[in-house]
């Protein structure tokens, strides 16, 4: 690293894993979301994101935020992620508040430290073509520049958000482009004309700046979390003995003072130095059951089984039922899948419903199913 | 009965509850066939026929044929039909040789008896009326006639086999009219037609006829099975103390002698002195989930639901899955029925393909799923 040219400053990974990930309901759980589960056979989709980071980003430098039901897991996940880089929020705040708190605590440590932000529940396929652009964005953001991933587009998805360019930008080769603007979740109507101009990529939520450059950006546009994020590193930080054993405490104190808002809102759309990187990397963010049936390997009759199934007339099935034969007679199109006290039978092309599933859970408050 | 006017012979019940209903798997099983289930709340269908003929034949009278499987559960279920009159058949031969092992066994202690033969499976909504019909039909079965119930057709059924009558009859009043000839069942078009003529009715499978009708039929059209039911009887009925408990050893011995034919076939459409009674007492024979669906009551959406089931824009449904929830989503005319071991889902209109699954799973040897 030390003999690369340009500015110097060394790459972080800021692992978001709080999610709850309601969207794999039964087999997700709030003690079990997305990105800590098994997807058959697989390591969990957070350690997968940390392998995947490895070859630039050793574990030692790597922080993960998560929330207090699932801290333990994440730890056992993530033996080689050093114990006091994995923070649990001790209430939810989005994202904003989060990748501050990151800026903080590893300013704290490296003052010249550039920050990689990423999800810990998307599908990379093409690690190679993701390593390349890792180290454009690490070198743009060592430039002071706000950097985000724009994914090339694949369908008018319409639970994304977007990322605009001036001009139709080429893939090849890989470049960082200013960003016009962000663009919230379009209406299908819209994404299809986002699809045709091919200005609009896909807005990964992978971030890449300056721990600095975060800072100042949320002083300006998020002065009351700023100083608060400010406060929470001065306690833990400052002199004492065994700081860090002090951020629970800390944070149980300070951080639910955070305003609850998501970084895109409240510095992307606002700032002006952003840069996105126009890329494909075999992206997926696994929204889905019906997400993670396309990406499966199917049979002859286009069915997914992961547990035994006898086919009458069926096909398009994705059968995830441990434990017992599923005799499946004239059926087409469905996602079933079974945990312990929970049978999941959903049309898949009407997967994305199955948050409606879980809100009806919470207001019956059926906290087992939860 | 002894004031009754013409000719007088007691009425006994012979039951036929041997089958093994694979057709509601995976709730029946061999050793839980159809009869023997409870569908949802009820008593068994077993239970039912036997409660449906007390108001006319005391359980004393009561004859029930099964199989070494299933005795003791019947038994259990039928506390009150002496237990000499609960015969296990060692080996399966249809319904020729049972019906005619019923008649020699009865007949041994009544020469005059006349027989109801029930199968065990089947449901009656309207008893009053079918108590009706049966009035009729013993009093014919006592003048030497062959009785056969005709259901009065609802649909062009071809899983039934039919009774055909040369003029179209009237339902009301009741009366015994001569069978022109049996019919197996149809193709789709050839019960079309019977329908439009209505000349056609289907066979029900219950007969009456008095002990020594029966046998003098079996000598003419099935010496062979004749003769050995006979030796049966004489090793049972002569003198040498409880000769009734003899009877499983000498039915070990000699009933898999007989052949392995249908009354129907062996002696029906044979016959020359059979009688038919065209009636309407709400029969149904239960051969499909979906025929059961159909006698279900349903909620506003068209779904008879048997478990915790949340919906969302979900119909037509017969849901059964005993101890946790289960979440539809997008759903349109299944049934979704559980056990501890297998998960079945069949569309409403194929649930005759049941069958299919079961004789995979022979062929499979998976006998822990039988």
């Amino acid at each position: 690293m030390s003999t690369r040219r340009g500015p110097s400053g060394r790459l972080y990974g800021v692992i978001l894993a709080g999610g709850r990930g309601t969207r794999f309901w039964p087999r997700s759980r709030r003690n079990n979301p997305k990105q800590l589960m098994k997807l058959w056979g697989k390591s969990s989709l957070l350690r997968q994101t940390v392998d995947r980071l490895r070859p630039m980003i050793p574990s030692r430098d790597i922080w993960v935020f998560t929330n207090r039901n699932l801290v333990r897991e994440v730890c056992r996940q993530l033996p080689d992620v050093p114990r006091a880089q994995i923070i649990a929020e001790p209430v939810q705040r989005n994202t904003a508040p989060c990748i501050g708190l990151a800026a903080e605590l590893i300013a704290a440590r490296d003052p010249d430290a550039v920050l990689g932000v990423f999800p810990s529940d998307h599908l990379i396929r093409k690690p190679a073509a993701f390593h390349r652009v890792l180290r454009l964005a690490a070198k743009q953001a060592r430039l002071g520049k706000i950097v985000v991933l724009g994914v090339s587009p694949r369908w008018p998805e319409t639970g994304y958000g977007y990322v605009e360019f001036a001009r139709r930008p080429a893939l090849a080769p890989l470049r960082a482009l200013p960003v016009k603007r962000f663009r919230e979740k379009p209406s299908l109507a819209v994404a299809r004309r986002y699809l045709k101009t091919q200005r609009f990529f896909w807005n990964s939520g992978m971030f890449f700046w300056k721990a600095s450059v975060i800072r100042e950006a949320l002083q300006r546009h998020l002065p009351r979390t700023a100083a608060t994020l400010a406060a929470i590193r001065a306690k833990v930080s400052g002199p004492g003995g065994a700081p860090w054993k002090r951020l629970p405490g800390v944070l149980a104190e300070l951080f639910p003072a955070c305003e609850n808002i998501s970084v895109d809102y409240a510095v992307l759309e606002k700032a002006s130095q952003v840069v996105g990187i126009p890329c494909d990397f075999g992206w997926n963010d696994l929204g889905t059951w019906s997400a993670v049936y396309d990406l499966l390997p199917h049979d002859d009759r286009q069915n997914a089984l992961y547990s035994e199934t006898l086919l009458i007339g069926s096909s398009g099935l994705l059968v995830d039922v441990p434990g017992k034969l599923v005799a499946a007679v004239g059926l087409e199109d469905l996602v079933v899948v079974e945990t312990k006290d929970a049978l999941l039978i959903v049309r898949r092309d009407q997967t994305q419903q199955i948050s409606r599933v879980v809100s009806q859970l919470e207001k019956a408050r059926r906290e087992e199913l939860l």
